[in-house]
């Protein structure tokens, strides 16, 4: 097994190598782009590092951590569009530095992408990893579409929250484990496990940016501290202060989540006040600690080397202490 | 072997009964919507018709047929997006009844969809299906790209004009066709020449679209005559004029082409007499019969049923004479 960062370097050399560099170049920049503007690479280490896990070479796992990467990247893409964001990882989205047709097109081309890179696998590890890809992708596609229906209701339930980031975030990291596993030939029963621990550390890190996002450090965290409250954005921490504030707690809250004031640094005092009296902080971080605890049970079960558990685990825990 | 409109019927009733009826709603229905706003069904027909003639039966080839309307359906959303408009087959565009991201949305959901339906065949077809569908996808991809590049160069050649076309329509005829072959285990020269012959009836139909958009006859035609003049589109009429305008005809083509007066019918005719003058008219119209020639030549090479073959005559002849 390699370490963290070397996955990270094998796979940025897989990406730089298999550039499309073709016509038509309005096409295709956009495509380079997006790919070239860096983050964690989280998924796609997540590809390599669990082929390895299960005794085969991180090099079987390449196209298809390429693939998880250019499915992730396109639905940046489209969502950037959908949310009207300037900025991606501190640069110009997409849709700013072209235009919305660009970001459409490319987005499209890429999706599309992402499947070509699966043709590299044999017949039947080709349509394990197609057909895995394919219920991700659509699971992806609903989630993103009940974050936008969330906007519009006052309604929404913690259960239906859960559901939405379950499948706009955590089933993409449950896939991209499983799909290492599927290219070296683990069972069903290691795909599952593999599947089920993604999915749960997967959940757990969402939350966790939800957290974040409120109660970050702001000499670590990447982007702007306090961003969901600004733009009142109903997370796990706004349902949860909800379901647990007195009568005047929520009527403050709701009161606070209707403003869109020009100095907004009051406003998230004020909530993030509320957040902690109503207790919902404290139930956030034991809801991650849930997520984690259950990820790691998986993990105990899981028919694996002792090194490859112990990797994980040291990834997982590393995933949750950060402050970024 | 059945009529043309047997398989428009079967199809229907298929797409009917595979109607995606589940959560969430804002997702799916726009799907449903744009799917059921009917057309001619060229393109899934064409499959089915070419299942049997290879001495399949018209059911193998019914989920392929689904993926290919669903994929032109998603084209066709995501292109009404780029082109900002407001009608399909007359009645409210995606964007237009909904909004723009819910057209992105189920546009992606969509051409995820078209893959999920290849997976009811077996791991080599499957694999042959979704190869050629990919390769196709990217190409439409590319068309259209090409497409919006062209609106804002003035030196596009006749040769990228052909490019554009065949990529952005033609090869989705010859790809359905390939999958009919493809499903009833066609050989590898069958599947090639069947894509030939549907790729040169695409751009013989393409070509005589903006023929028709032009020189339709105004009682049979569906859509606004002219729309492409009024909106000084650079087909295939308008290259073939330049190419042979006097120097004082290219001037007044070109002034007349950046005009966008509020009522077009002058302009529209003017640039009609161009066409005419210019010889444009005609050479489109030997255009399009020397692509439909050689699509019929490819069908005369081909191992196929006497019946097959007359009927696939009939079909591009069917085609090649319409008005609408």
């Amino acid at each position: 097994m390699h370490t963290i960062s070397e996955y990270q370097e094998y796979f940025l050399a897989y990406l730089t190598k298999n550039q499309i560099n073709k016509e038509p170049k309005s096409l295709y920049e956009p495509i380079s782009y997006i790919l070239n503007l860096g983050g964690k690479r989280l998924r796609p280490v997540l590809v390599l590092m669990t082929a390895e896990m299960f005794g085969g070479s991180y090099k079987e796992a390449l196209d298809a951590a390429l693939a998880i990467e250019v499915f992730h990247n396109f639905s940046l893409v489209h969502d950037d569009i959908m949310d009207d964001a300037p900025l991606r990882r501190g640069k110009e989205t997409v849709h700013e530095k072209w235009d919305v047709n660009t970001g459409i097109l490319s987005g499209d081309a890429m999706l599309i992408n992402a499947y070509q890179l699966f043709e590299n696998y044999e017949g039947e590890t080709f349509k394990a990893l197609a057909k895995l890809f394919t219920k991700t992708a659509i699971e992806v596609c609903e989630g993103q579409q009940y974050d936008v229906d969330f906007e519009t209701r006052d309604d929404v339930t913690i259960p239906e929250y859960i559901k939405m980031i379950e499948y706009k975030t955590a089933v993409l990291v449950g896939a991209a484990m499983q799909m290492g596993a599927v290219v070296v030939g683990a069972s069903p029963e290691q795909q599952y496990a593999v599947y089920d621990f993604g999915r749960l550390l997967g959940l757990a890190f969402q939350l966790q940016d939800d957290f974040l996002d409120a109660f970050g450090d702001p000499k670590t965290f990447g982007k702007q501290l306090g961003g969901d409250i600004i733009e009142n954005k109903k997370t796990f921490l706004y349902l949860k202060a909800i379901e647990h504030a007195t009568a005047d707690e929520k009527k403050q809250l709701e009161g606070l989540f209707s403003l869109h004031p020009q100095d907004a640094t009051e406003k998230v005092a004020m909530v993030k006040n509320l957040f902690e009296s109503t207790g919902a902080k404290e139930r956030t971080r034991e809801e991650i600690k849930k997520y984690t605890e259950k990820a790691f049970r998986v993990l105990d079960e899981l028919d694996l080397s002792e090194e490859g558990k112990v990797m994980l685990r040291a990834f997982g825990e590393n995933l949750m202490n950060r402050n970024v």
